[in-house]
């Protein structure tokens, strides 16, 4: 019999069975480490910037040369040249005294803040201040975007465009991430061939092996597929344990019918140092996931059903793919896109349903998003590739009425 | 002078500036697809399924056979053997019979229904069924995924893990997609040094190069960063120009100052075949963005402050990248994050304010998230580093009360 957990419950054993197990650490040019987890902490060597700039093209000043200036009595300062970009400014400003000074120019010592070009006026070799400038204003002062020492970078960070700039910015050419998880990847199932072979009565390509792999990578993981396997326990069993030692996870995926479900679990059970940790989950479609452990690795049995295959990896192996990557299990915030069910919808009720579900704007309704089910069972991988996203009824809702708000995740 | 058009107004004159360009055709394996857009329709060259399965491990019955049995007088079938995996059926099932399939087996001719294994039982060389089942109950038809001429990925489509899959199951091994656009970067300014260098007071290092490599990346372009160049025009007019053939866009950053801006201006202006078509745009930060051609090839100078030029990069010239590949140019749905401000905003009004804001989950506010506005201008890169992403404020609005619900989209 399936023992039938929750989805939150198996998150947590899962989570709970790895103990925080991460790959090893790897060093990679910062340039390509965009989408990579951060494994170590980039604290600022220097402060950033390192020297006062202006953020105007304008006049270095001393603010307290400026107060009171107005149209009609404006400040007169004494021209001390120009500040040229990268370089050093040509002295100290002293009172009374006015810089010309572009922007991203280095303030000189003696100023505090910078007066807009527009509000002056070349006269001689004076400059005229129309207006007052209050102390650090059209600047960026030493140590604005980070102090020395501050953490520019925390130990997890899923690295983004801005922050392989700010890496740049301290000079760190390259950054240490932990390494791409090995997936291996089992099909098996008698009925099962190979995309590339032609079909005969009865038997069908494999299509989780390519769908897995594709999720493997979007997830960050480096996926290997490593084929078909009949229904027959040696078979499966040995391959599998020859790939332990090149895997971080384990997916083996068919089995959807008893006898084949037999055979994973039978297979996973043998591993030695582990064995099924439990099977079956409280949730349409991927209801008979199985998952265990062979010498601390991960390994799942997921239904040959691509739609509940594909749903089991996204709820319970990405957690584990992020885990070892050095990330949270779970994204801290998940953006959505906020629609209206455009129709009634039954769900039975005892297990969370993850509806599919194709997006339209309502012609004449302004931002209005409707959001209609793709109808059809988990053996339909057409219900994912018609649909836009997902949406969840929880196990204790037995319908969503017409024209309720919900919140779709994209495919 | 600046024109200042409003966002909404430039991203138009930029697409129709386009013609809906598109790069080369490109075949690549279907296998490694995922995140390219489709630039072929795929329609299914046979029935999907092409055979009717079972979708339990059960009984394959005429369903009329079943009518009116239940648990006291159940309908007795004449056992006719078993569907194994992958092969016919082993004749064709007459009325009064059943035969023993599994899941995913193949219905035998003369079927139209299965009855799950729970609702029967073996009696010598009958089944006994306890339940009546409906005509196509517990198994899937042929071409229930898709009928035969059925578009199954439609030109444009970005390919996700399922598409990824179905391809397999329909045995395509390769796709047609279209290239990913070449983007040439150079970066300006004379205070700018190499992230490998070590500065001099005054000069900082390049942020741009890398910041914007990553987004094309992300964009689905192929980045080449061509290095720094001093802002002199005829330096960076010989290699902008030797740049065109290479290049399906250019990007150039720096140029924050009068100076330096008008020098990115006349090498644009100066190139054949096209010029300068606008600059500055209402909102920030990113003001200063300029847009022109070159012999259909579009050129920005982004301005050098790295804030401003990676919104530029997203609101102006990935909708270019995504054209360029055959996407629209923008999604048509965009997941958010719903947030709470956690703050009184003032905006200038008059132009669009893209507000970066960091999130925190509220310590006893259920599913409560509040967005922090990261202070600090379009100099500071620690306001993109620190922020988890960013709002709108429109540019009729003068400011947003604390408490008020936010679209936050996500770096």
């Amino acid at each position: 019999m399936l023992t039938v957990l929750t989805v939150f419950e198996v998150q947590q054993r899962i989570l709970n069975s790895l103990n925080s197990t991460r790959t090893e650490v790897e060093t990679i040019p910062a340039s390509t480490s965009m989408g990579r987890a951060a494994a170590e902490v980039i604290t600022a060597p220097e402060m950033v910037p390192s020297f006062a700039r202006s953020t105007m093209d304008g006049y270095a000043v001393r603010s307290a040369d400026t107060f009171g200036a107005s149209e009609s009595i404006p400040a007169l300062l004494k021209l001390k040249g120009s500040v040229l970009m990268g370089e050093e400014p040509p002295g100290v400003l002293e009172p009374g005294e006015a810089m010309q000074i572009p922007t991203g120019g280095m303030i000189p010592s003696g100023s505090d803040s910078v007066v807009m070009v527009e509000y002056s006026e070349i006269l001689g070799d004076q400059a005229a201040i129309y207006r007052p400038v209050a102390p650090f204003e059209n600047l960026i002062r030493v140590g604005d975007d980070f102090q020395k020492g501050d953490i520019v970078i925390p130990a997890g960070r899923l690295i983004r465009s801005q922050d392989v700039g700010i890496l740049s910015a301290l000079g760190f050419l390259k950054l240490k991430v932990y390494s791409k998880p090995r997936v291996i990847i089992f099909s098996t199932g008698d009925e099962i061939i190979l995309p590339q072979e032609e079909p005969r009565s009865g038997q069908i390509r494999d299509i989780n092996g390519s769908s897995l792999a594709a999720q493997v990578t979007e997830s960050g993981g480096e996926p290997e597929y490593r084929g078909i396997f009949p229904d027959q326990e040696e078979g499966l069993k040995k391959a599998v344990l020859e790939s332990l030692d090149d895997a971080d996870l384990i997916l083996i995926s068919g089995g959807s019918s008893v006898g084949e479900r037999d055979v994973a679990v039978k297979v996973i059970d043998a591993l030695p140092g582990g064995g099924v940790f439990f099977h079956g989950v409280s949730m349409r479609p991927g209801k008979p996931v199985i998952y265990g452990m062979s010498g601390g690795k991960p390994v799942f049995g997921l239904s040959g059903n691509p739609v509940s295959a594909l749903f089991s990896f996204l709820l319970f192996a990405r957690p584990i793919l992020r885990t070892m990557q050095g990330l949270p299990p779970f994204p801290p915030f998940i953006p959505f896109v906020e629609a209206l069910l455009d129709t009634n919808l039954s769900s039975p009720g005892g297990r969370e349903d993850y509806v599919r579900v194709s997006l339209h704007q309502e012609p004449n309704g302004e931002d209005i998003v409707l959001a209609r089910p793709v109808f059809g069972g988990a053996g339909l991988l057409s219900t994912m590739v018609k649909g836009d996203g997902y949406f969840v009824i929880p196990r204790d809702v037995e319908g969503i009425a017409e024209g309720s708000p919900i919140k779709v995740f994209l495919f």
